[in-house]
Order: C-alpha cells, then structure tokens, then sequence
C-alpha cells in the first residue's frame, strides 16, 4: 500500500475477491442490501446506549477506534458490490443527489433540521 | 460536473452543505451511524419482497433504478459525514479490512459463504 | 372491540389476513426478518434527530404520537407473522430470555450499562 | 413457569429487570428504538446469506433455532421496553391498525403483493 487507494481500485479487489472464493451466487443486490443494512447495524451498535458526548469522543479508544473503523469499511464494502451487481456509479449517484438536495433545502435556514 | 466526481471533493460539498445550514449540532457520530441504518434499510425496504432473480433486476425498470441510486447515495452521503465527523479515512479502512480479510479467507473456498 | 385483544388472537388475524391475500409465498422467514427490521428502522428514524430529552416527549404531539404507535403496529405485526411461519412462541422465547438475563447480569450493579 | 406467560408480566419484569440495574437513564425511547433496530438486524443476519428454501428450514438445526428463538425475544424485549416508555400499549395499536388494514387492502387480491 504506497499509495492512497482509490474507489475504484478497492471496489475491483472486492468483485475479485468474491469470485476467487465463488461466492457470486449468494451476491445477489437483495442479500447485499440485507448485509449493508446488518453491517449498519452493528455500527449503530457502538453508540446505542451512548450520550450525544460520548458518542463524540468514540475515537480516543483505542479499541472502540478500531471497531468503528472496522465497521465503515464494513458498510462500505458491501454498499460498493452492491453497486457493482447493479452497474451503480456511487459517487456519480452522490453528485447528483447533491445537486437535486441544493434545490430543495436552500441555505437561509433556521437551524432546524429540515430532514426531522 | 464536466469531470467525475472524486469522493473527497464529495465529503467536502457534504461537509459545506451541512455547515451552511447549521446542521451540524444534529450530526453527532451516533445521530448520523443511526441515519445511516435508516437508509440502508430504505434499500432494503425496495427488494424485501422480491425473488432472487427479482432483485437481479431492479434496474431495468426506469423508477425503481431511479430510486435504489437514490438510496446508495443517501447511505454515501451519511457513511462519509459519519467518516468526516470522527476523522476516518473510509478509503483506508477498506483497504486494510480487505487485505485482513484475505488472510481470513483462503482462496480456495468450496463455495459455502464463510461469513454465514 | 369490546375487550383487550391478545397476542394469539391478533396473531391468528394477522395469518388470516395474509392467507385471503394470498401473500404467504411473499411471507419466508427471511422477508419476515427483512420486513421486520424496515419498520424498526422507520421507527428510528422518528427519533434519529431528536435530543434524548426531545425524544422523551415524542408523544405529546399528537401526530408523532400516531406515527410511533403505528410504527410499534407494523413491528409487532411482522414479529408475530415471522413467529408463524417458523412456530416461535414469542411469550415463551422472552420468558426464557429475562430467565437467562437474571443469571447474567446480577442485580448490584454500578449503573453503568453492562450490554454497551 | 408453570403457567404461560403474558405479554402485561413480561413487560412487568423488563421495567423491574431496568430498574433494578439502574439502566433507566440509558433506555431513553431514542435508545431503545435503535436497540430494537440493532437486534432486529442481528435477525436478518441469520437469513442474509439463504435462499427462500433455506431460510423456511432454519429451526431444523438446533443452534440456528436457538439463535433465531433468542433474537426474537430480543426484539420482543426492546419493542416492549419501548412501549413502557412511552405509555403506548402495542395490542391496542395492533388492533387498530389491523383494522385500518382491512380497509386498505381489500381481500379479492391478485396475489401481487400490495405493499412491495
């Protein structure tokens, strides 16, 4: 790992690695989106019994540092198959969804979360 | 958008975006890995009752494709606002994650998924 | 409904109401479960901005107050309609559960939360 | 136990189970949502990786039956927790929406699933 990897490259390494283990069969977009949605889970997990506070400072253990992390790689991994079985660009999709939210919430607000 | 978007640049619009509407009082590391499961389970929510082969199909009807890119980008957006708020490079922890995992899984798998 | 309704009894119009529908091929355990965990994550995504003290308050609003009591609705219904089709006694399993618990967690505690 | 138990007794010992271990401040209705939402995922772990077949078949190996008996009761346990909280009896609200139900999907279906 010299360099920073890059979306693209990982998401290649993950439909290699599936393949290499034949485990295209239980891959289907239905199961990876159960497994994005457990691996969520097991994120919100983490903070369920924690104060807004706590949660904030998750990062100065060690340990707990290292399973948050382990978790977004997680969610990300399976969110990227998920992509490639449906021919899905993720970050193609964010621009645009990006765009489409500058519309609808316009920057004056009130500091109420529109999205509540 | 006359180039592709680049997921850095994405987590800083997101960033800003959330910023300039005073947002981030609401976006606590727990708050956003909880949005996060919500819309994980929006996708879920698309394939529930589908068949396999259903689920292998999504994308060839014009609304639902629009709507599952939706969701990948709605889970995009808070898994890298959950990244940004706790410093976590999700590029990274993929990385590392896959490389773990390919001494986990030994390549020469009988088909069975190991992770069930 | 002149009397409290009970759990076997809304268990049976729930079969019921499915059966007339025909949606039992709809209905595998595994759609359950999915379907099941769909309405928790609408359940939380009530409260995914909300302060803990805002969330304590959530039923004084009276649409809220129906939002959440209808979501509790569709989480019991897909509990009890997973129940039927695997033959799980729901009162049972948690019975044995607290059982368990009591075991697990004796009762001088300090406070702090043992299942974080 | 040597009579069944009853959803009111049960949802008794869960609040004196709390109490006792001084757990209340943690089971803010925040809280206990993404708790049930966490042990509802923790359910669709169970069944991500099956097929249809497979999934209806779970409680015929006793291990898998035991882990899908023991999530049910904890789903069961954070759905009432959460009910207590909030003063919501969830038989009253799943009566009601049976009913509600009724309305919305009249029974000479097509045997298409209305809700997908």
């Amino acid at each position: 790992m010299t360099e920073h990897p890059d979306l693209a490259g990982l998401q290649r390494r993950l439909t290699e690695f599936a393949a290499a283990r034949n485990w295209q069969p239980y891959h289907t977009p239905k199961n990876l989106a159960s497994a994005l949605s457990v691996e969520a889970a097991e994120l919100v997990e983490i903070f369920q019994w924690l104060t807004p506070d706590e949660s904030a400072a998750v990062m100065s253990d060690p340990s707990t540092a290292h399973r948050v992390t382990d978790e977004v790689a997680d969610v990300l991994a399976y969110l990227l198959q998920f992509c490639e079985a449906l021919g899905i660009d993720p970050l193609a999709a964010l621009a645009a969804k990006i765009e489409r939210n500058e519309g609808r919430f316009p920057v004056p607000g009130s500091g109420k979360h529109p999205e509540a």
